[in-house]
């Protein structure tokens, strides 16, 4: 039988498991990792107890892009930890100001049919080239980076077949918001979302990222699109024709599941306060009033959305009650936007325009006043994700926002007066000087005072009791576990200062009362830890003494953090089971009966009452998590080159 | 007899006092204030105070240039109440990301021959055009917009005679070093700058405007410049030529000192860390390591410095070593070097760009790393003012700050072969739309949960008791008493939360020490407060019970405030009374006894010894200062219109 895109992919990285088995565990090897200077210290912290001299992989790169505001000493205290650490292992190394990780990798280095493992979530943005692309936690990029193979469940491979072609003033943002509408922020758990179809050639292969990037939102383990013509022009005009080979599905090639989008049909988006599953038509909220747009992110403000937006602000200006701002993002979208005259029409409406960052996305800068109602390109809206706290912020293409920053209310493009406008992918690109270098090393890597050496745990014992601490509702994100924000992205390298602010948007108290009940365990409900690959939001739980976590289940890069830093993951076998705990109670969990396929015992304590969970996790990673997490697991094998 | 640049000025706006009594009392009308997102929070909360429905000077301009990151909420929460109260008050509003309040000011607004009270301390850059232009505090700037005087002591007159011209390499900001290398950054005290001579001919605006603005750093209460046909050239290429007039000193002006210098021997200098005063050579620190170059501030990067900069970078890189960023002035400038090309050769060379805004100068962002070096072409680098508290700040010209980036280590731009070069300035700049607006406003200011009340005080008791809660040395800086950075600028608006990092720098335990003791008495030895023209460094002392400080003297501007916020000034009469206090002492100072030119009792009742202090006020100034502060005094004025 024939095989899909990503089956190719994966046939072609596959070093364990058997890959005709959906949902069975699988390995795969990277031929390529990235990371970026917020989830990389870890990182190269843990690579550097693995006892390797250089990286395994046929290419790693490192990116500073999230962490960029430098407030004080700490951000550039991380960056020159980072790029000492690259040039001691052999990574390519990315100047601060090159531009945002995925875009930079897009234009340079993503390769169709390879597989990259990034520490970030939009790591899937490479789908857009056909690329095998999967977002995990820093300890796992580590791993890659040393060769070892990264774990997965082998995943459900959903095709989604395009037709037709996106009308005017409905980019394909909306081909992902549609996505999000129709399976939600969890829709894409498990599964692969494969793209098809004659509406394929269609999109360029910056439209295909859009939509393989923020593909993430949906819980997807990853997005991919085929290779052809379009990605050959792509490569050939980043200067790497010879990198490019094409790749399609078979013609009987099998999924799990098929969903029809006919592009002809879309009309404009719009994902309302405070998640990216909660997409309706734009017109059905126009009109509300807004305090900011932001135009950027990974997943937008390529050359082709800078081109739109430029053609929409070319001879107007922004609104008095709208702050507006652009990251663009990448150096050489900034170099063509100039030579094109983007730039400048962008400058001249009032837009302000910011360094080629993450920005505003994860609330480093540009936060909305208290209660600021924001419409963004970027690709995800928790609730306080953008540095304020009761934040309103909506999700669109960019010309839906860019419209909306002239008339100062949410705005359908197609209501508007826009004169026409198509794209052409340049035959070649600027190439900026110096996007990447070799920093200066000489021997010694500089720990700055705020970078604080990953902490010690124990293994578990065979029964462990504590206080559910927190009971949380579903769809817990990491931003509710560690918060982002330019106050808190600078300390995520000091575990015991970041465990300070866990769950603070939820519940201010709870990292005093963890430590004062020496540790617990946390009860939620379904897709709990969806959002970001920062293992910091498994790190802090545990250092705060959470040993077990119970939820009606969990998003899948956040479990396989759990495992790595030992906080045993159980699934709620029901929501009577769910609702009949109450914060406070005290529960006693079996963890010896914990096999994968077999049930665990928890009593309540409190309420004198017994049930069972089960345990999400392969033989192996129960394994892993009894071990008390990867590293002492490691620490343990008899080939062990991991320092204590 | 004839006047001076300076007098004529003073002459066009005196409403009291006696210009020809130097170091006496005048009050001078405010024909233009400026204010900007950091300090006119406290203008504008003070103005509705006084009473007023609409400013009552020729022109009002609010900026937003400072507070600029929006870590979170309070920045945007900032922003919107400044511009709600533009829209109220009928001053002239900025958009964030128009530019650097001083530069736009020169863009647009500055006149020869007026008078521009300004609400920060690089408020005499307009000097640059003829116009008298002096930086107060936030309450002194709400005073002016309410029509009332602004009380000065009449300055001295320094000419500063300039000849030759400028060899190649050797930009204007060596003047204003050269300056700073001969009096330091007291020697301006109660003292003008004037320039004259056949030398100010060579200079245009921009460059007059960069010497101006850094003659800050000495004290002075400003400096000014003739305007000549270079001011009117100037003004036509900004599109306001009727505006302009010729202003000189009459050939039998009287000076109070002269001062030489001769252009022609002018050679590249350098501040080092950390004082604007500590100037040499660049040649006698050359070859020092560097991590960080930041271009920028309201002291550079007019077009001129932009093509200065683009000329040395076109076709380099800058070193692996550096990490170098740029701020542009205004979005005038970064429009016309996008058409000249500036931009994209400075881009390409791998220097950062950001919006223009103050950023790096006062710790807004690109904060070095730990003991890291950094040139800069900012006007001021006290410590820990970048944001790291161990920086190493050297200030130099933008040639010499660019062409150590891509050296890699402190560089005299002679010693390395840079095309040639010269700068005309253009016929007609081209005009961004919305830099200025009328920001959307119905009636109701809104204050964001983080902008607190001004704090009320009471009257001073006739004797007041404390205990020396600090003996501090020379030069405290009001980065010293209250701390600049990105993570503490956006809570000066909130003086309970601010209060709590006063002296931080210098005695992490003065905050809780002060509340302790109820409060007490500082004692410091010259040039007390010297730098920022923050009034929150009077008024945090204020609220934490600082009742009197004696010093061996005061910065001009600094003083006011303590008037204003109703803090005692107090001076030594010799350095033996400052020698024989230990910090923990308690003394007794008899406030009865202040009178101008009359001695003052104070007994040190820990060491049994009396010795009398003098005050440094004016028999008004002692007036206000006993009513605890002008807020207090106004409330008892007979026509009082202030609320309580």
């Amino acid at each position: 039988m024939g095989l899909t895109v990503a089956e190719k992919c994966i046939q072609n990285s596959i070093v364990y498991g058997d890959m005709t088995k959906r949902g069975s565990r699988i390995g795969i090897h990277a031929h390529q990792t990235l990371g970026h200077d917020l989830n990389a210290i870890m990182t190269f912290l843990a690579l550097n107890q693995l006892g390797i001299d250089h990286v395994k992989t046929e290419l790693s790169v490192q990116y500073m892009d999230h962490n960029m505001i430098q407030a004080d000493y700490k951000n550039a205290d991380d960056h020159r930890f980072l790029q000492e650490m690259t040039a001691k292992y052999g990574v390519v190394c990315a100047r601060p100001g090159s531009g945002i990780c995925h875009q930079l990798h897009l234009e340079h280095f993503g390769i169709p049919g390879k597989t990259l493992i990034g520490g970030d979530s939009h790591t899937p943005c490479q789908g857009g080239l056909g690329m095998f692309a999967v977002g995990v936690g820093g300890f796992d990029a580590a791993m890659a980076m040393a060769g070892e193979p990264l774990y997965i469940k082998m995943p459900y491979i959903i095709n989604i077949h395009l037709t037709g072609h996106l009308p005017a003033k409905v980019s394909a943002k909306n081909v992902i918001l549609e996505v999000l509408r129709r399976i939600d922020v969890k829709g894409g758990v498990g599964k692969v979302l494969e793209y098809s179809g004659p509406g394929v050639k269609t999109l360029n292969v910056a439209e295909r990222s859009t939509i393989t990037n923020m593909g993430a939102e949906t819980g997807a383990t990853t997005s991919i699109f085929p290779s052809d013509e379009n990605t050959k022009a792509w490569m050939r005009a980043y200067h790497r024709e010879e990198d490019w080979i094409p790749l399609s599905a078979d013609e009987d090639a099998h999924y799990d599941e098929v969903m029809e989008i006919n592009l002809n049909e879309l009309e404009p988006l719009i994902a309302l306060p405070s998640s990216p599953g909660k997409v309706v038509p734009v017109r059905e909220v126009a009109g509300r009033k807004i305090d900011q747009v932001m135009l950027g992110s990974c997943t937008n403000t390529a050359l082709n959305d800078m081109k739109s937006i430029a053609n929409i602000m070319e001879g107007h200006t922004i609104s008095d009650s709208v702050d507006a701002a652009l990251y663009p993002s990448t150096r050489t979208v900034i170099a063509e936007s100039i030579k094109r005259g983007y730039f400048n029409s962008i400058v001249d409406s009032g837009v302000r325009i910011f360094e080629p960052m993450c920005g505003g996305c994860n609330g480093c800068g540009f936060a909305p006043q208290t209660k600021g109602v924001s419409i963004r390109t970027t690709p995800r809206n928790f609730p306080g994700r953008s540095g304020t706290k009761d934040d309103q912020v909506y999700l669109a293409a960019p010309e839906t926002a860019a419209v909306s920053a002239i008339t100062g209310e949410i705005t359908d493009p197609r209501d508007v007066d826009i004169p026409e406008f198509s794209y052409e992918l340049p035959d070649s690109f600027i190439e900026p000087s110096n996007l990447f270098y070799t920093p200066h090393y000489v021997d010694e890597v500089h720990y700055g005072p705020n970078l604080k050496p990953i902490p010690k745990f124990g293994k578990h014992d065979s029964v462990e009791s504590g206080e559910v601490l927190l009971k949380l509702p579903d769809n817990i994100t990491t931003d509710h576990i560690c918060p982002a924000g330019a106050l808190y992205l600078p300390i995520r390298s000091n575990i015991p200062e970041i465990s300070k602010h866990s769950f603070m948007t939820i519940d201010l108290t709870f990292p005093d009362r963890a430590k004062a009940a020496e540790g617990g365990v946390l009860v939620a409900g379904e897709n709990y830890g969806q959002g970001s690959s920062r293992e910091q939001a498994a790190i802090i739980p545990r250092f705060l003494g959470i040993k077990a976590i119970l939820a009606k289940d969990f998003a899948r890069l956040h479990l396989a953090n759990l495992v790595n830093w030992g906080v045993v993951p159980l699934t709620f076998k029901s929501d009577d089971d769910y609702q009949a705990i109450d914060q406070g109670d005290t529960l006693t969990v079996k963890l010896d009966e914990m096999q994968a396929g077999q049930d665990v015992t928890v009593i309540n304590e409190t309420k004198g009452a017994t049930f069972t969970v089960s345990s999400p996790l392969s033989t192996e990673d129960i394994e892993t998590v009894k071990w008390g997490g990867r590293l002492n697991q490691m620490r343990n094998r008899s080939d062990s080159h991991v320092t204590a």
